[in-house]
């Protein structure tokens, strides 16, 4: 088996994000030598990676020769030339998650498509190639309002994404390749983590659950355990690790789920890369996830994913009418409250809703981290100086 | 209050090694920009500071130039150019810890005169400025054997220390400052970790207990919490706290002590940085002690030191016999074990008894902590290629 530890082995890192950057806490602690390609100059992850490569990661020639100088490519973003990837994986080059993968997840159409060949518990759908399909199998009542309209390529954080209750709302949609869903409704938006390495060996985090603001509809806070049955739980594991299973992917598969009205569990989507929903597990988790990703793309064992503590994540993103150069308002003040972890993930402009950081609050009891959060989201303001 | 978080301030560290590296991964959390000063090109620190300046730690002219660069000024190493930081400090350069801490604390013969002043409880000794002094003083019967030996100045990792049974055993020690210090026959050689703000804010880390190779007299462990009596710990605690106090220092001080056969505390030394015995912090506190380091020094709150879980820690040392480019031989087998995560502190080449990095072993039960601390004890090694 490689060595991986102060040597000359090197993992490539595609997208120089905040992902990455906490990622790069990991590749630090094991010093295992990482070269990211970020298109920005002043990328999170410029710092503490050991080589930094500046370029285009849509570009085929771009990202074929960064992966032609590294060891093991991985990516932290999935908006990456896939074929490129190809390519490398043709001449024997390991990435993870493999091309395969990304290719049954990156187009939305095509990742739907996978579950109901697979079996795997999903809302019923229909993929569209254009808006003019969309509205004629709408006059032809092959569907009907209210339904959930999503983009099949480039949503990201609940961009591409519609609630369509009538014909008025088809209007301001882009004409792009897109799914119409069926709108389920459901009483708890939950996520599963799930690790599997290149042996095989599977782990899964706990459920956690999104608490979403009561009028906003935005997820307000990740809370780690979800505070929902235990059978509910294990039926939310086992699905989130057949899911892993039957994409065989390598790596984090964060596993977006719904719980119905009925207590089923159905997917929504997934992300093949350390997410949103499981950056509490860095304070609370006995392996957090961005140790996992490297110890699963580098077939090492897996770590316990046992929690240490309750935990819950608050985002931190750019108060609405500020653009400039950010200040962290108040931060001194959430700090001071017990078990509070702010993130400041290092881009110096702030923008209305662009995620700036995280908070993570951790605490032996979870209605006290629950509590502690409120406080911190209504104390800390992220604005322009 | 200052901006520190993605702004333009500077925080300078004196010393790149492992304890800085560490500390870099906080400073990369908040996204506070740092500078480290270290005389090698390969320092651990070279990776994940913003800027890196090689030079002389003792040089006053490379550590002053370097100060005034910064706006807050902190070390990671105690054997730095004093001078410097004292005509830093009277133009008005905030140094965390304080010159005149360090002043205290470098020379042992100044360190044990201050516990003596302020009634610390610390063993009886004598300073002595030559080998011919302290024969003179046995020959005189001031001072009679068996004592402790220990070097006023240059003492790290035990080097400096002797046990002096007979007139033979001074025959090796060489000619500098030293203290004689009473053998106090202990049961348990003791940790505290203090953390005080410049507003005066102080907290304490639980107890931690050094626990010994029976055979070797070596560290095998540190284990948090202490296996000791409530009542002890909450002296040895308030002993600590008391300590700091009256170095008035600000930053994170390492208070070493042992508990005697009458369950007495007494002070041992201390060292005014993080340190080997709260590196299992990373893992198993709500706030690790390199974070407490850099909210001490800048005045934030302190973070809770609380524990979320048992934690025991195990140096990485270069096995004997073994000099070059290091291999960690076992490490995927100590990474299967439950709740074990290995930190490597980048150096590439080993020696025997080098530290080369430290293993942390997290367990909700103590017990089960420490018997998995055997198995990893047992079953890595660092070697050369």
């Amino acid at each position: 088996m490689a060595n991986y530890f102060s040597s000359n082995f090197t993992l490539g890192i595609l997208g120089g994000g905040q992902l990455g950057k906490m990622m790069l806490y990991e590749t630090r602690k094991f010093d295992i030598k990482t070269n990211v390609l970020d298109p920005s100059a002043d990328a999170p992850c410029r710092i503490a990676c050991d080589d930094f490569t500046q370029g285009d990661l849509l570009d085929y020639d771009t990202v074929y020769h960064f992966g032609k100088k590294v060891d093991v490519l991985t990516f932290e973003i999935e908006n990456v030339n896939i074929e490129a990837l190809e390519q490398l994986e043709a001449e024997g080059k390991k990435v993870y998650p493999s091309s395969k993968t990304l290719r049954n997840i990156q187009n939305k159409g095509t990742q739907k498509q996978f579950y109901k060949e697979h079996k795997i518990p999903t809302a019923p759908f229909k993929v569209f190639q254009n808006k003019n399909e969309l509205n004629e199998a709408i006059v032809r009542k092959e569907f009907h309002y209210p339904f959930v309209w999503k983009s099949c390529t480039g949503g990201y954080d609940g961009k591409g994404v519609s609630i369509i209750r009538d014909a008025e709302d088809i209007i301001p949609l882009p004409d792009v390749e897109c799914i119409a869903e069926k709108l389920i409704p459901f009483k708890n938006e939950l996520a599963v983590i799930v690790a599997r390495n290149p042996k095989g060996e599977v782990k899964t985090y706990p459920v956690v659950e999104m608490e979403f603001h009561p009028e906003a509809n935005q997820v307000e806070y990740v809370i780690c355990p979800a505070r929902i049955d235990a059978a509910v739980a294990e039926k939310a594991r086992d699905i989130a690790t057949n899911v892993s299973q039957t994409f065989k992917h390598v790596g984090l598969l964060a596993v977006e789920l719904f719980q119905t009205e009925d207590d089923d569990i159905i997917v929504n989507e997934v992300a093949p890369r350390p997410h949103n929903s499981g950056h509490q597990t860095i304070e609370a988790s006995y392996t957090n996830q961005f140790e996992q990703h490297i110890r699963a793309i580098l077939n090492l064992p897996l770590g316990k994913t046992d929690s240490k503590a309750g935990g819950i994540m608050v985002n931190l993103v750019g108060a609405e009418g500020h653009t400039g150069p950010v200040l962290y308002k108040n931060i001194e003040e959430i700090m001071a409250m017990e078990g509070v972890t702010p993130h400041i993930y290092g881009k110096k402009e702030t923008r209305p809703f662009r995620k700036m950081g995280h908070v993570t609050i951790v605490n032996e009891d979870l209605s006290e981290a629950r509590k502690i959060a409120e406080k911190v989201k209504k104390t800390i303001q992220v604005i322009s100086e």
